[in-house]
């Protein structure tokens, strides 16, 4: 769920972030973020508690953000495979192609590997929870299968997030057509019917 | 596969491990190694071509390892969903508990993490291999059902990818339970089963 935040918290943010984009986590310190922002330090301690905290707030909001355009895409493709693959493709490109992913693997790479792997939880949690709703609502909408939507939603999140980490290893996810084929034949079925439970459900 | 190592290799690359065990893989040299294998560093070089293929070799024989002692719980375990669920449980708890990953994890976190990351495509790519493997063999025993086998490989060995790097964030695999469980009703019938083709495949 996204969270309500003031303008003053958002402009804090959005001076954070900028300053990470530019420098990193490491060297983005509260008084750059006070200067950029025009808000001072004691306000921004008040309200985010400390950098640590800030600087989780700022990922959690990117990814809030990248998580809600997906809502959009869902609309727009035809019939429901088409749909399932489009939102799939759309959220692993996001993962890997985000400019606060791809700016600090630049700005500083080991530094942001911590940020995806030691204190990735919440954006690991956030992922999920948005995945197991918006099969929720497809379940709802009769467009897929009824199952338990959240160990799909898990096994989807950690996907894109070891793809995000890790993009070629089996199946290049670098490459655009081996993305789709595996995305088409794997994902979109296991998003469609779930997983089966019991070998009458084997047809081949 | 396995590669061939003499025994002038492997007294390298045990070296090499006790070093990286010792002082991370930053600070390990080759003379470092030199030192400790009592072979001289010329030698090293041509077998290796540098510390970057040894320091890889390592992982990878490292990996060999690990994989090779799951196939000894394929016969232990009574059932075919026991054997499955044990099996899955052992690669989950070995690529955290590993001693590779804790002592690296340890010694130089940020660094640890480039090579599990950045430079993690040759461990997933034998994490998939071996998992393709065993489903294979699987098969042909006529234990599971016949399916494609290398995508199941893949998103297991992407999740414990994803695992062995963010523990929590949905289920928390640090908790023996929780991981049974999820293990229980998620990977054990994927692996039994497949993933369902078509939505007559759906019972629930």
């Amino acid at each position: 769920m996204p969270k309500c935040r003031d303008e003053v918290d958002q402009r804090i943010l959005d001076a954070a972030l900028a300053r990470i984009l530019q420098v990193g986590i490491r060297r983005s310190s509260l008084d750059d973020i006070a200067r950029r922002s025009g808000i001072n330090r004691v306000t921004i301690y008040r309200r985010f508690s400390g950098k640590d905290k800030l600087i989780e707030a700022v990922l959690e909001r990117e990814t809030e953000r990248m998580l809600t355009e997906v809502g959009s895409i869902l609309t727009d493709a035809e019939d429901i495979d088409e749909r399932i693959e489009q939102t799939v493709l759309y959220v692993l490109r996001q993962t890997r192609m985000h400019r606060l992913v791809r700016q600090l693997l630049d700005v500083a790479p080991e530094e942001a590997l911590t940020f995806y792997t030691v204190h990735g939880g919440e954006m690991v949690a956030l992922g999920i929870g948005y995945i197991a709703d918006l099969l929720d609502r497809a379940q709802h909408a009769r467009l897929i299968a009824r199952y338990d939507s959240e160990p799909i939603a898990e096994m989807i999140a950690r996907l894109a997030h070891s793809l995000m980490l890790t993009p070629k290893g089996g199946v290049d996810f670098t490459v655009d057509e081996a993305t789709h084929h595996f995305v088409r034949t794997t994902i979109v079925p296991m998003v469609k019917y779930g997983i089966a439970t019991s070998s009458k459900e084997i047809t081949r």
